[in-house]
């Protein structure tokens, strides 16, 4: 008898539905099974049009655990009519994260009112001259205030997620992770977590101390994984690359991560129309081979 | 007699030669004279091709001021060869500035290793894999205290210019304000200083105090003005606007440069295919009438 290699333990794997974006919740879930992953984490539109309770229901059957809920946010808005809405949508989120059984909730928190109307986003003339960065933010840290309380009602976590400054204008305001857990200090760590994408804070001259006080604060939410590669692809936000094919050192941040004490789910979410072209099996069988290679030994 | 109104000073404002890329020193010497503007920043292309000495004269005749040499840097390379023959080319960028007049040496870093064969740089096989951007940084650090002697010497002080995340990778590991002063405290203001460029800086949530710590400090070299602006260009080298065209908030990031004490000139080093399209004259007009409203009333 010869030794039988031992296959990787892809337990803590999560397959993020914007990374097989053309396929359904059931398609992803069936992939992300099939390969041995451990869990999901779904857009909220690919559990809208289920509905959140057959959502919950096909996650379940498969044996799997729902690692994040994509996304909240967008709470930037000046008026007080658009910021309601905003907060409304939100708390929708919040129900669906609770039924859906994950505590996490990603908030992406959105940029400038003067990249509104280039986001399609509702605004008024005046949003249009908008550039006050420092007020932005400030509404950012109110307004996860003001959902805080629905959030913690629910047992579910807003999970903050600093973006790439490549995003700071149109989509992001938050842009490292020390500046996501400065204006969370006043909140329980229960309540408001960070995202550790890394993607958005591979750069950050901070991240090695930022990941640290993550985690000693009890804040990690999730720590996802994809790669900046270069060229930029012609549309920026589809500009992402599997774990190997670009420029961030998985080992290193990994080992960062998993001495901040995390033990939750590793989730793969990129956005790239190239593998948005492939069989949900193949990127699946990629995403673990790169997972098994740059992340898993160094957990 | 009625008032007439008084002209803008444009004493302050500087030509950055790359904004008028396709012109030689002498055009761009003579957009900046006739437009009113009190400085020029060439770049070393354009000061090579009609000699350095000649270069000087040429903006000495004209009566502008060298507001600072672009650039030196690329001093990530791990090989000692590569390194020496940068450190070698970065002696004589020393050189020239000091010839020209100016203290001010505007350094791009360099990125990772494993970008050098996307940017045509020298490289061994090893460099190709090489992610570490913890040990690019340090070699940084490292080889600027090396250049330090040799740049007090000739009494040009190396002006380190961190650069948007969106660079990290191929152009400047160096990504802060905050950053950029940390690895230089062992130097001499007078050796080392640090480059406030708009595009770069604007998204960080500590430029407030970096900014201010980079005055209390002696440290800003420069003051650059670019606008961010959406969407990318699809070379996202050339993706820059005129102050006011895009998403950053000049007057504020203004104030906050006037009040850490910085009196010197304020350059214009835009990136743009459509800017460099344009007459030299007209882009010097509308540099100068950009300045004027979303820079000047704040200095």
């Amino acid at each position: 008898m010869t030794d039988k290699p031992t296959a990787p333990d892809l337990g803590r794997l999560s397959l993020n539905s914007a990374t097989c974006k053309p396929y359904t919740l059931a398609e992803c879930v069936a992939a992300a099974k099939a390969a041995g992953l451990g869990a999901v984490g779904p857009w909220r539109d690919r559990v809208q049009e289920v509905g959140v309770v057959t959502a919950a229901r096909i996650i379940a059957d498969a044996g799997l655990r729902v690692s994040s809920l994509c996304r909240g946010g967008f709470i930037t808005a000046r008026d007080d009519e658009t910021a309601q809405k905003a907060l409304a949508d939100n708390r929708l989120a919040i129900d669906e994260a609770a039924t859906l059984g994950t505590t996490e909730l990603v908030m992406v928190v959105g940029g400038l009112p003067a990249a509104y109307e280039l986001m399609s986003m509702p605004h008024t003339p005046a949003d249009g001259t908008d550039k006050n960065l420092v007020a932005a933010r400030q509404r950012v840290a109110d307004r996860i205030g003001d959902l805080v309380p629905y959030a913690q009602d629910k047992g579910v976590r807003l999970a903050l997620e600093p973006m790439h400054p490549l995003f700071t204008a149109d989509r992001g305001v938050l842009t490292t992770l020390g500046q996501s857990l400065d204006i969370v200090t006043d909140f329980s760590p229960e309540a408001v977590g960070v995202v550790v994408d890394t993607y958005h804070v591979w750069w950050d001259p901070d991240l090695e101390v930022s990941i640290a006080r993550a985690g000693r604060e009890g804040r990690i939410s999730s720590y996802q994984i994809c790669d900046w590669t270069l060229p930029l692809a012609a549309n920026t936000l589809n500009s992402r690359g599997f774990p190997g094919d670009g420029y961030i050192d998985f080992p290193t941040i990994t080992q960062w991560v998993a001495e901040a004490g995390y033990t939750g789910d590793i989730e793969v979410e990129i956005f790239n129309e190239a593998i948005w072209a492939l069989p949900a099996a193949e990127t699946v069988r990629t995403m673990a081979e790169r997972y098994s290679d740059l992340v898993l030994p160094y957990l």
